[in-house]
């Protein structure tokens, strides 16, 4: 099998991903800046999908009118000639040194206006470009010390920022919804809506919940240790699975967006069996960055890896669910009892059953063996191509 | 100050706190039983307000019908001698081998029966003792391997427990709510619903969800790197602060179930200062294990620390807010600007604000010192009783 | 390939891996004790090499004279009739409640010396039995609290216990090294020697320094959140690689103990990679825990995935190493000028050589790239089998 | 107490903590540069002993002799008016691109021979300036995948690098002794020397041993979860603590910089517990980022706020140790039996003693009560000032 992308895996990438300059903590860029027009053409070679951007990444933060208009003029001949889409965009609300306490949540209420019209004026521009997800990072809604952020104010803020933008999205008559991407630190100390569960039940405090659903990304969850694929279940489970970024982390540590594939490859097994079992059919998101090692030859071999990785995962997760043993283990492990109601007698069924409580036999229950190392090394097996 | 808790402080303790005998992964019981009728009467004297129970703290696993009475019945006096209260009550789920896969999401639909019944069963015990809150922690609901658990298959099963079990708390009449306890993993490599945020957003989407909220954990939200007081604010917030468990941890690491105060210091200043300010009324419940190196006389100093420890902070904590200094820093800091609406002037009002993003001066806001670290270390002052 | 392990892979078990019973914080053994014969038979039968064990796995604690011969007896003649063998042995010093203060650093004296005199013991066994290794893990050395332990005083009671037995050794002129086992926490909260490099440290301040060296483990040093390949490449750089425990772990949680493959896939993969290309000849020893989940036929199977994915990752590094492709991105990322020395021309020619910084291009050279990210997907390639 | 310090509290800071800009990896810069003399000034009136740098804080990168020159005259200037010491400086190896890969293990030879030259140039300005501890922060020497560096290897290259810095340091006859500092990760995924222990080990395969130590960092060493106070400790117990850098760190994630006192207070408590009991003669340097939301002001808040915070730590840890319940108390844990010889009768002499083992009464001795959360709870209350 040769791994080739095409435009039907619906692979997207970020302009900021490829276009990482390296700059760090502590470092300087390493790398040239690349015109988004370029990144089009050639991620569209490398047989991408689409690219998605923040309002920034596209548009020089400060341009004035015209440029704007000459900027989205040509990344819009760029995507006409490749065919590339623009799935999703979204909106810069951390690098600017305005934005130090956060954007929908800063302290100052002239700081929070202006990132609601920053993103409002970004939308609009989602919405002529066809996306039609919306994804908000709320990277710097957070705190470094206990006392310089009342919480629950700030969630008010937050809910506040929500609402009005799930209005004007409905006043405009946008085909666009939103996906909330959570994050637990950095660059706060803590951030705000930490994880998927934070973020699924925030919405459901929104006015319109509908409109909103999660970002989840790969690294953020690792960041707080969370099993990323359990994750992305419950947000499906929850029917709020918007949109993802995939990348790789190497466990909880500073945010690494490595290549997909890289850092826990068993976790990106489960991942792909799970996007591609469930019905998922949105983007695969890339949002990753080319270590700065690279120039800009290993960013492009970087982005190329991503979707080989996603494309071999993908195989070898239909090849194990294909696999009449893997069937067989399954059952071993009665995951087919999983999907039976505990009790479709009801709750006056359950009290009446003696078999259930009085009569059970705890003890032989308690030794049967669940025979999941079996059904995980069949998994490993087809992971590693390593069955027959 | 004596620091000397009373009743009225609503200090309670699980009897298996105390009564715990030291058992961990590499040793063996260090401490002798403790009967729950002395624990009762000691932390009674200690001036605790109450204690809670699993099941299986108060009558042995398998006991007869007998014996269960006979138990109830000794315990019932020592409440009745102390004036002690049982406001929470929760079921075993997890210590015998029937529920080495889980409980309410076993793969095996006979343990998920009997789990149910278990439970039911103790809600009767925990109504008739005048419990309120019924706490449901399901540390074995989880995986150590992908193929071992579907998740979204799982969620239903805990959905529908849920749904019955609050089916029959309405049927029965009882005063009872549900709270939902997180955890992200230990004694499972991934627990379901790991965090105050998953387990607020699957709330939502239970048949009665009024009926359920949460009961966060101190060291379980930081074995996550989760930042405990946010997490409560949210779960203030969203109303589902029903119930909590105080303890001390260590960060990242095995569930260590220090005393309150030890492990994170700075993190139990805030979260006290949270819960007395924001209105919480509901006991403040320690669930810790006095560590193996003591003896009995070592955990009842354990268990005076976790109280102790508490009245410090709500005094440093009531200190904080009432300094005038600290007013003024709150003042320089924008906390006061954080609680007006961003846009009371609606989307239109925003929108037509050419001050708020055409004419706003970035660079001159972005300007504007935060003052946070002044107000932290006027909180740190408060916390050493530095000031002055 | 098969994968089927021979006695010539040297791969060994200790009795407690598989003999593990699933006693855990939260719950009670779920499977029944295994017969330390059984377990030799049924390595045997998988392929393995040898076996290990700690004094009490053997023979139980307290066992008399008599129980003890007997049981020895029995254990060499399943070792005859198999062909197994024991390279290591180790003492429990972490079991009974008299160790909750630690063994050879327990603030007790008593408990000190008795300590000591137990692993004496057990040396001697070790050395009757034909173990060349003697490893040393001191899971309660160490503290919950900052007063409980004076660290420094601490290190020299270690000091003076580990300069006792190699003195032990000496006198009796066993063929035995020490191999000392670090782990950052869990049962304490702190451990001391807590990382491969705190104990390569330690050790150099012993009597007989050559005589010891460390045992490091996968998910040990990984509940540190560091790279266990690096870890091992100092060891192996200082000389100090004498044995090492193999398993699995999902970052920094409680010690899991998984099967080795289990966990960091990748990790493991470039483990392999170093231990088969840096002439590491000891045992390839498993320190694992199969699940709770598995009866005995699960933990057999669990056995045999350790040593079949050892064997499967062996296969893929060798092709990896193998591959000219490979060779060339080595040579492309500048591996072999890591080889060459930086200044054999010695300090007076590096501070006269222009080149070296006036007349150094700083900016061309920070524009090469590295091209580490080709490299990575590369081995990624090996590593699932997915070249060509 | 007012906690004002004195230069007689040999309290230092780095140019760059004060000087840092804000630049972070999501957000620009958000602070002016400062000028190093106006930094000696302004932590001089704070109280402070002196400042330390690395080359490129004082003196640009790239800058002319003449540059150079002048810029070291116009410092020195400062610091012969205020009083002002240069008790440690350092290189920068990280920030200009060309050590993307590192500077003493970099593939590239040249950058190698490069990151040497400027290393020695700027001992010479250290020397010239009275500095007696030039610290080492390899921050760039280590990987993000496994096949980008042989890892032995790079620790040849790393102590060829030292090798050739301490005979440098002899030829010259410089009052200079180095302190490599531990950090296990960020900027790199991997970094090698990753804690205090593997830098211990690493000095002791060095040429010169005696001229190196360790400089360790409270937040490098709580990024890996690790006891910051233990491995003091050790480094301590090894004869090898050249110097530290106190800042603050919440628990497990990116490298947060924060004053001293913030993150874990308990530990910090410790901390100061130990330097001020163990003869620790060296300067408090404090290496921290005053967080992007504060202002020039906020910077000088900050900068003070570490040196208040050690003096308030002090004054408890003072009160702790002088306090005649807790000298009782530490009897009663039984620190003084620790300080004891476990044998001084000697190998023969233990064995010989039936008291040590076959008449040892283990049940007994298990019984007792190590008395710690007595003592800790005495720490805890002497740390809040609440005893009494």
């Amino acid at each position: 099998m040769t791994y080739q992308p095409t435009s039907a895996d619906k692979f997207t990438f970020g302009l900021w991903t490829v276009g990482w300059q390296g700059r760090d903590p502590f470092g300087d860029a390493c790398r040239p800046a690349l015109d988004p027009v370029t990144s089009v053409h050639r991620l569209a070679e490398l047989g991408a999908h689409g690219v998605t951007f923040h309002d920034d990444d596209l548009i020089p933060f400060g341009a004035s009118q015209g440029e704007r208009e000459a900027v989205v003029k040509r990344f819009r001949q760029a995507l006409d000639a490749t065919g590339m889409k623009v799935p999703m965009a979204t909106t810069n609300l951390f690098t600017h040194p305005v934005f130090k306490d956060g954007g929908f949540t800063a302290n100052d209420r002239d700081v929070r206006r202006y990132a609601l019209r920053k993103t409002l004026r970004n939308i609009d521009l989602a919405a002529e470009l066809g996306a039609t997800t919306y994804v908000a990072w709320g990277g710097r809604e957070g705190a470094e010390s206990g006392g310089a952020k009342d919480v629950r104010q700030a969630l008010d803020r937050m809910k506040e920022a929500f609402d009005l933008l799930g209005q004007y999205v409905v006043d405009q008559g946008y085909d666009l919804r939103f996906a909330i991407e959570p994050k637990p630190n950095e660059p706060r100390g803590d951030i705000l809506l930490p994880t998927i569960g934070h973020a699924l039940a925030f919405i459901e405090r929104l006015e319109r919940p509908h409109l909103y659903g999660v970002n989840p990304e790969v690294g953020h969850e690792q960041m707080a240790g969370l099993n990323f694929p359990h994750g992305i279940a419950q947000a499906l489970w929850s029917g709020k699975l918007f949109h993802l970024d995939l990348n790789g982390q190497s466990g909880i540590k500073y945010d690494q967006d490595l290549r997909f594939g890289a850092g826990d490859l068993r976790s990106a097994f489960w991942l792909v069996d799970l996007l591609e079992t469930a019905g998922y059919d949105g983007p695969r998101h890339f949002d990753f960055k080319p270590p700065r090692t690279e120039d800009l030859d290993g960013v492009w071999e970087s982005a190329a890896g991503c979707m080989r990785n996603y494309l071999i995962l993908k195989e070898r997760a239909a090849a194990f669910r294909a696999d009449p043993e893997v069937r067989e283990a399954l059952r071993a492990a009665r995951l087919p009892e999983l999907a039976l109601p505990t009790a479709e007698d009801g709750l006056a069924g359950l009290l009446a059953d003696r078999s259930a409580f009085e009569e059970f036999d705890v003890d032989a229950a308690a030794d049967r063996g669940m025979a999941f190392e079996r059904l995980d090394q069949l998994a490993m097996d087809h992971l590693l191509a390593a069955r027959g």
